[in-house]
């Protein structure tokens, strides 16, 4: 890291803008039942939670099986990314925010989300998505 | 980073196993009612997520005041941090695991969490936590 404060702040800012932007545009096709924007996205050894799963899924291929199960299954005319953060650590950088999909009937799904890039020279790449109900009841 | 790739993997074991043992503190602790353990490894910039928030707290100034309104009120007689992982990006490591809390009358609570530490110097340092339920359900 070179300069001062001042230009480490402005490396954040930018770097904050493009995952927000890789985010709202794999965002953008999930919601149109393309899971391709994420797995384009991810590196290879990506680790994966939701709350429809009971364990972790570990590495790309196996969450490329279950992404591609879902293909052309999940539909949302429109959602919100909400109050997003972005956390820089050298090459990695944390994204947190949360996440409203909104049904074709307009019923509202709350979600909380944790996103981990890494970056490998120029390309920001997923190594890990935590998705949640906000304020989820147990199982 | 120096050395060549079994270096580099020692690096990452060894980090690892402080950062499970770190974890494994804090969660002992946690659970005999004492949050101190948490918040004696959290960053002033800790960002955090749980299931019983509507939203995401952001900063260790916030997270203690929630975690000290839960001082004393949580015991489990017995945890278990099951299947880690710990990925290594420079002085950021991300820490994935699945849990389950059993509590006085043996009744299971399982979770998924993600941590996220930095490190300074010689010092690792929660900047972002999520909880959620395995398996939750919509609220």
């Amino acid at each position: 890291m070179s300069g001062g404060p001042s230009t480490v702040t402005g490396d954040t800012q930018r770097i904050a803008a493009e995952l927000i932007g890789l985010e709202e545009g794999a965002l953008r096709r999930w919601c149109d039942g393309d899971p391709s924007g994420f797995l384009e996205i991810s590196a290879d050894d990506v680790v994966y939670f939701d709350p429809f799963l009971e364990r972790r899924i570990d590495g790309l291929a196996a969450l490329t099986v279950y992404y591609e199960s879902l293909r052309g299954k999940l539909y949302a005319p429109r959602f919100e990314l909400l109050n997003p953060v972005v956390q820089v650590v050298g090459d990695a950088a944390v994204l947190t925010f949360n996440y409203v999909s909104y049904g074709e009937g307009g019923t509202a799904s709350r979600w909380n989300c944790t996103e981990v890039y890494r970056r490998t020279g120029d390309s920001w790449r997923l190594i890990q998505t935590h998705w949640s109900f906000t304020l989820a009841r147990r199982a």
